[in-house]
């Protein structure tokens, strides 16, 4: 599967960044964006460490993959960070994205969408429910999913989308895999398979709510 | 923070799961929970490994830290082995949620919640604005922020799931605290300050798309 290939793939072997360097570095800058709106001009990786919850060697060791630039006693320039981790991620172009399934959980991400980052622009929304077709979220029109493939290729749509029931998503995925998307964030709870050039990204947040709740559970408990 | 402390803390010394491991569980559980249904009897590293995108050693080693049980040439007994991690989790128990936050993606969760097993249950859903106060989700009345106290006393309630916007998060999480939660589940693109003694798990799904889109925007380039 996609995951497995890139990672002792050839793309990650030039670029030698692990994807959990990958995944921290959205919460890099996403700490970094807020700083940067409070003026504050640089920031120590003792007080990155401490705001996000990471070790401050890690956080140093995971900057230091893309070239040295904080300085010591001083710290790393906020805006200058900023920059160079939109770089690396390549925020500083637009990523067409569409979305399947226009219930509660659509509407919601489509209505965060106009809150993100101009580099993520959801062109079009799918439903297979002939109820939700032609209605509207914000500006865009519902679909029907026979419109998926002509839609994907006119708006350069790369990464779909998936908010429907778990027994459609795998139904769903097979769909946008074969319009041409490169990349599948799925929301409903079950795994799904692609071929291998296509990455999935899972975002089932029973997972983190069952982790979450582990924790509480052994509140005070003495030994597993 | 709650995740540093736990993770040099007392709890996590005697259990010696990694936090990565208990991650990883809620994903192993899911999927075996598939295959019961599909009354597959047993599973082996490899499989797993193969569906879940993970390395079968990584899995062999996960599953020994609650003890042994795979067979050499069998694999895993699916029911066991999903009793097994249950117990982990501690899932066995109802533990009881207050929802904040009764937007789109407010009712996609606890629709959502409906569907999940019934360790998980929303139990109260809150909203600062007048006009959500009164309206039904589901079986459950949106109630004023004012209560919110009163009912996690009252429905010993545990976790509190945020799904307001960024803006309004850091407030919601002071309040939760204050009425007494132990865990925080937040949706709010934003990173938020609790007490030690309080675990916080985001769910913030553009981290999810951000790295998703790293992968693809590399995709074809020669180095970084």
């Amino acid at each position: 599967m996609a995951r497995c290939r890139t990672k002792g793939g050839k793309r990650m072997k030039q670029m030698k960044i692990s994807e959990a360097v990958v995944r921290r570095l959205p919460i890099y800058l996403q700490f970094l964006n807020e700083l940067n709106k409070r003026e504050v001009q640089t920031v120590s990786s003792q007080d990155l460490g401490q705001r996000l919850d990471l070790n401050p060697a890690q956080i140093r060791k995971d900057l230091a993959y893309f070239g040295e630039f904080g300085r010591k006693g001083i710290g790393y320039d906020v805006v200058y960070l900023i920059e160079k981790i939109r770089q690396i991620l390549k925020l500083n172009q637009t990523l067409h994205v569409a979305l399947v399934g226009a219930g509660n959980l659509g509407h919601a991400l489509c209505n965060y969408n106009m809150y993100m980052n101009d580099n993520m622009k959801i062109m079009a929304v799918f439903d297979a429910l002939p109820s939700k077709i032609g209605t509207h979220i914000n500006s865009l029109t519902v679909r029907p999913m026979q419109d998926l493939k002509q839609l994907v290729d006119e708006h350069n749509i790369r990464i779909g989308i998936i908010t429907v029931p778990a027994v459609e998503a795998q139904n769903v995925a097979n769909q946008l895999v074969e319009a041409g998307v490169e990349g599948i964030l799925n929301f409903a709870p079950v795994i799904l398979k692609v071929p291998e050039e296509v990455r999935i990204h899972h975002a089932d947040f029973t997972r983190e709510l069952l982790s979450l709740a582990y924790y509480l559970d052994y509140e005070g408990e003495e030994s597993l």
